[in-house]
C-alpha cells in the first residue's frame, strides 16, 4: 500500500511537535501534504524541516531569490507538487508574473544549452 | 576497486563467444570498451548484446534513424561515451554534419520546451 | 496563483499576432495549451514560436524524423504533454504504430545503456 | 568524427558576424568554446546567441539572479562546462563565495525534496 | 492516437503466450497495464519480459533488495507508475514501512549530494 | 574562480571540528574531497555530515543495502565521483563483483522501463 498522510490528530507527540514548529514558523493552521507524508518517517520529517528552515532563511541570498532557485530546480526535475508549492511561496514573497516569466525563460534556455554542450561534447575553455 | 575491462585473451569461453558474435556482426577486430566492461557480468553482456542487436536492426525505422534517436537520448542524459560511439555509428551510416546539427537543434529545443511545460504546468489539451 | 491560459479574445494584439501566425502555419482554428500558457510572457511566446518553426521545418532531416527525435527526448524527460502532442504530430506526418514501437524500444535501450556506462564508469575508446 | 571548434580565421562571414556581435556585447577578444562548436551549425549559432542575449538581459529579474538560476539548472543537469562558465559570469556580476554556497545548498535541498515528493507520491494540496 | 492497452481476448497468439507466462510466473489472473501497453509491440513485450525475469530473480542480491533498487531509480526518474507497482512488489516481499522510509531518506540524500558534487565540481579523490 | 578544497591546516576551527568527527567516525587520516569542497560553506558541511551520518547508519536497512541504493541513484544521475566513492564504501561493507553486476543490471532495467512507461503513457493500474 502507498504511504498515507498523517493528520495532526493521529500523529505521535514527536510528529506533533514538528507540525507545531512548522505552523508557528509559517503562521498557518495546518501543515501541507509534504509534511503529512514525510511524517511516516519521523526522523526524516524532523531532519528535512530543520534543514529546509536553515537553508531557506535569508542570508547572502534573500528569501525570494532562494524560492526562484527552488522553482528552477523543480521545473528541471518535473516535480509538479514542488513547482506549485514554491510558486505560491515565491508569490507571497513578491514574485510578479513578469518575474515568473523571466525565470521560466532562463530555465528553458539553460536546459537547452546544457544539452547542446553535452551533444557537441564541448570542452571547458582553457583560461 | 572499480570494474576493469576484460580483454579477449583473459575472457571465459562464454564471454569470448559473445565477443566473437559482436566482432563478426560488425566486421571489427576487437570489441569496444562498452562490451569489455559489461563482460564483468556475462549474463548482462549476453542479454545486452542480443537486445541491442534486435533493437537496432532496420525495421519500420532504418538504422540511421535509430542511431539519431540513440544520440538524442544520450545527449539528454549526458552520456559522453554513448554520444561518441553512436555519433561514430551514425556517421558510418550516412549522417552528415548538417544532419547532426539539426539533430542537436531539435534535442536542444525539446529539452527547453519540456521544461517550459513543466514549469508552467501546462495541462494536456482536450481534444 | 498558477499561470492561466490566455484565450484569443483576451489576448493583447502582440499575442494575437503570434496566435494568427501559428494558426495559419498549421491550418488550425485555435492554438493549443502550450501557446496559451506561454502567452503569459509574450517575449517567450514569440521567441519560442519562431525558434520552433525554424528548427522543425524540413532540412537535412525530414519533418517526421524530427518529430521522432522530439518524442525520444520527451519520453526521456517524462513530459507527458510533449509526448502526447508530438505523437499526434508524428502520426499526422506518417508515423505508424510499428514505427512508434521501434522508437520506444530504442529510447528504452538507450536509457538503459546510458546508465550502464555511468555505473561501470566506462572510459571513451582510444581510436 | 566529433565536431571541432571553428576559429574566427576559418569561419564563414555569417559566423564571423555573430562572433563579432558576441565579442562586442561582452567586451572580449575571442568567443569561448560554446560558440566555436555551435558554429558548425550557423543557424543554431545565430538563434542561440540572439535567444540568450534576449533572455539574459536585465528585466524583471536582474542579471545576477539570472546567472544564479542558470547555475542551479546546470548543477541539476550535471553540465560541467555550463557550471564553470556561468559561475564565472555570476562572479563577474557580484556573486560572492557566500552566495554561491547558499545557492548550492538550495539546489541540493530542492533536488532532495523533489525526489522525496516523487517517492512518497505526494498529491498537490487542495486549497 | 495514443497507444491503447491490449486485453487478453484481443491479443494475438504470440502476445497471449507471453501473458500466460507472466500470469503463471506471478500467480495472477491478469497482467497489469505495463504489459498490456507493451503488447502493442510484441517483440518489445517478449524481450522486456524475459529480461525482467532474468534480472529480478534472486541471485547475488535477493529479490527484496532488487525491488528497493528499482524503487530508488524510479523515484529519481519520477516514474509514478513504476514507484507504485514496485512498491507493491517490495511490500509483498517483506518491505516494511520503516524500510520504505529509510529507502526514501537514502534516495533523497543521494540526489542532494549528487548535485552538490556537480555544482562544486568536486574531482575524484586520488588514492 | 571555481571553489577550491580546504585542507585541514587551512581550515577554521568549526570546519576542523567536523573534519575530526568524520575522521573519527570512519577511522581515516584525512577526509576526502567531498568534505574539503563543502567546507567552503561550513553550515552546509556540518548539516550534510550530520544528515549523512543519520541516514546511512544501519536501521531497518543494513549499511550495505543503503550503499547499493546510493550507487543506484548516482548511476542514474551520472555522478562519477559519487559512484566511485560509494562503490568503494560498498566494497568495504561486503559488496562482491557479482552483487555489483546485478545492481547494475537492475539499475539499467529500471531506467529502461521507466522511460517505456513514460513513452507509452501507461496509466496506474486500478486495483
Amino acid at each position: 500500500m502507498s504511504p498515507q498522510p498523517i493528520e495532526y490528530d493521529d500523529a505521535s507527540s514527536d510528529v506533533r511537535a514538528i507540525y507545531d514548529e512548522i505552523k508557528q514558523a509559517r503562521g498557518i493552521n495546518d501543515v501541507n501534504n509534504f509534511w503529512k507524508y514525510l511524517a511516516n518517517d519521523p526522523v526524516t520529517l524532523r531532519r528535512t524541516w530543520h534543514s529546509l528552515k536553515e537553508i531557506m532563511e535569508p542570508g547572502a541570498l534573500d528569501s525570494l531569490t532562494k524560492e526562484l532557485i527552488y522553482i528552477a530546480v523543480s521545473a528541471t526535475n518535473n516535480c509538479a507538487y514542488c513547482i506549485r508549492s514554491h510558486t505560491a511561496s515565491a508569490s507571497s514573497k513578491g514574485m510578479t508574473d513578469a518575474m515568473f516569466g523571466e525565470l521560466m525563460s532562463v530555465v528553458g534556455m539553460a536546459n537547452e544549452t546544457n544539452k547542446l554542450v553535452h551533444g557537441y561534447q564541448i570542452p571547458i575553455d582553457s583560461v
